[in-house]
């Protein structure tokens, strides 16, 4: 099984078109909205917050996931959450979508829409129908308007989020296989403790698949990619991740689990692990990416929930940026994961570029040596391990550390 | 049912003396080490940390609160957290007691043990053991020595907490009533997201009363006191809550519940909310105290549920440094608290002395006056409330803001 990654994003893959524009929603001389279209109505599928409240276009998509089942285009503004607005936030849906639908020729109903920013506002429909309007008229399949597109989906992120990935797939048509191409964009920098799904990520793809098997693709690579993410533990009102696959690339559809199933969501996996790290590492005011892998568990599951506790601990999150071998911290925060262990038989170690310290052994924290503690955890990335020592089964969870700037960023984002 | 406040605090009941001394554990040049005798054997409860990592003195505790049921002394050292030290932090929980028994003259099954401070090291035997020959000849029942013992177990706290009560219970030999005192002292400052109980609190009480009824008494108050607060969402491993009866007041002794038990139970949550509401306030870096009302719920525990939810949010945290009425945060955190309920029926307000302001209501963030919304997020004690409207029950939960100083603090706090 061969997954390629290439260059490029959301318009790597073939009949996908992308375009940007400055609305003025909320953000001054700055892109804000973005759009995708496909030249066909494509298979959708998608995972979306767990949280009580629901933002408007999650209400709006999840519609379309769960009883239209496919796509044809994506329209997305940063500044404004459309979240905690009641009836007025789903009339601007029903209006966004509209305007969409027939400045490109396609039912309203395939009318994805995302947004990303502050809870509570209205949309300016007007504005919002001008930035429409002229991406409508600018979509372009390059790599350049993949690449623009992810920037316009930022909030506070310090980088745009895209990447794509290449693999064959057998030929409708039987002569040999043909190259299938999956790429996406994320945007996600604070309010990030994804549960079921992430901030923002469109992911699209030339594959041919059905439309219920992606879906049982998305929901099982989320586990393991968005939702062992965590910047601040705060799971936000609008996480949406969505697929939209065109079969463009003239595969053989893939209609039940076998090879072809697995090679998608392999590459599915890959693009969505590659956009959450890329989400944790820029997590708001972070300096660092911080990972914690646990192996040897007894389930998966309890796996994940000592990963994801680890790196969600604040106090570890602020000796990262100390750069302070603290490490009890790392074990207390195991402790309280809600999984059960015996203390006196894991192990956790630093895990370095290029040696491993273990820090904690029979019970204890071990003596090490501080420099190369220092030297572990002052690289770009920092890693952590810990054998469980109860079973086969692991689990990687990804994070940042804790910094003056995210308080400064949290506290004064509105205005 | 009269509950007075008093000045004091372990030292406030009658037959309770305290001591502490500079053991140079950790700390230069401070008060370090505390001790507490009964003059009589005492039932003891007690609650302690949920977290699956417990620190040895949790272990030591814990056995006695369970199997022995009575206690005399309780010996409390700051600056080492003796955890994660297997067998090794297990054996200096015997020779501190045995030491501390030796030089009080009681069993060495009736000393009580607390440490907080950095996980791993082990306690140094030697200096453990001259401060406690050095306070069991310094023993006092003075206010003094009950404040000074509050100061020695401070770590990041940046003021010692105590407070005391008295209330009238009906005398044992059956000629009116006797006047019983309850008092108390806690530290904690980080790792606060108590589950079960708190960081280190210990209570004194003269009163006469049943251990098993205590004990009930105990679990029962901490669910609205000291597990309604959070600072950072770290449950650490060493949360005590001890509470010592010696019977001195010369009540008829409560064996049952009934109207002495109600007086009791009031008294026993008086003086934990006052520790928990201190302890939420001198977060680490913290400027000001949060609270959270959440009215009008179906039930208790959920109640509990969304308003710990609140206050242990990173970005509701940021918010209240920033003083920025960004409400849709409150909102989110109550929305992935697991809790269910209807965002369009419930209502959000600002609680300030002088006014509140409601910002949500009808499922949109409602316009409102922002300077007095500033006015109210300046206050030096910041509440926010939220009528569910799903029926009569409630809770509260107290935290503080998230500062630099938190970060600075946390980032460097081994060195």
């Amino acid at each position: 099984m061969k997954i390629s990654s290439i260059s490029g994003g959301v318009t790597a893959p073939a009949g996908f078109q992308a375009a940007c524009c400055a609305a003025g929603i909320k953000y001054k001389g700055r892109v804000d909205m973005a759009m995708l279209c496909s030249a066909e109505p494509c298979a959708v599928a998608g995972v979306f917050t767990s949280n009580v409240v629901k933002a408007a276009p999650v209400v709006w998509d999840r519609n379309i996931v769960q009883n239209v089942k496919r796509a044809q285009a994506v329209v997305v503004n940063a500044g404004i959450a459309n979240a905690a607005t009641g009836p007025a936030g789903m009339a601007t849906c029903e209006q966004t979508a509209a305007h969409a639908a027939k400045a490109l020729g396609i039912p309203a109903q395939y009318v994805l829409l995302g947004s990303t920013g502050v809870i509570g506002p209205v949309l300016p429909m007007d504005r919002i129908a001008a930035g429409i309007d002229a991406m409508a008229g600018a979509l372009s399949d390059t790599a350049e308007a993949g690449t623009a597109a992810s920037r316009a989906i930022m909030t506070t992120d310090t980088v745009n989020k895209e990447c794509a990935v290449r693999f064959e797939l057998p030929a409708a048509n039987g002569a040999g296989t043909v190259t299938v191409t999956l790429g996406g964009m994320s945007k996600g920098s604070g309010m990030i403790h994804p549960n079921m799904c992430t901030m923002l990520a469109y992911l699209t793809t030339d594959c041919a698949i059905d439309q219920a098997l992606m879906q049982r693709a998305v929901e099982d690579v989320v586990k393991d990619t968005f939702n062992m993410i965590s910047v601040d533990g705060d799971t936000s009102t609008n996480d949406t991740l969505l697929v939209l696959a065109n079969g463009r690339a003239g595969n053989a559809p893939i209609c039940e689990e076998g090879e072809g199933y697995a090679q998608f969501r392999e590459a599915l996996f890959t693009v969505c692990r590659t956009l959450a790290i890329k989400m944790a590492g820029d997590g708001e005011g972070a300096t660092r990416l911080m990972e914690m892998r646990v192996y040897n568990m007894d389930t998966k599951e309890n796996a994940r929930k000592l990963a994801r506790s680890v790196i969600a601990s604040s106090l570890v999150k602020a000796m990262v940026f100390g750069r302070d071998a603290n490490c009890g911290r790392i074990l207390c925060a195991m402790g309280y994961a809600g999984v059960d262990f015996d203390p006196a038989v894991i192990e956790l170690y630093l895990l370095g570029r290029e040696q491993t310290l273990c820090f904690y052994r029979d019970g204890c924290v071990q003596a090490f040596d501080e420099d190369a503690a220092l030297a572990i955890l002052s690289e770009k990335e920092v890693r952590f391990g810990c054998d469980m020592r109860m079973g086969d089964q692991e689990a990687t969870a990804w994070g940042c550390d804790l910094t003056y700037d995210y308080v400064k960023i949290n506290g004064d984002y509105r205005s």
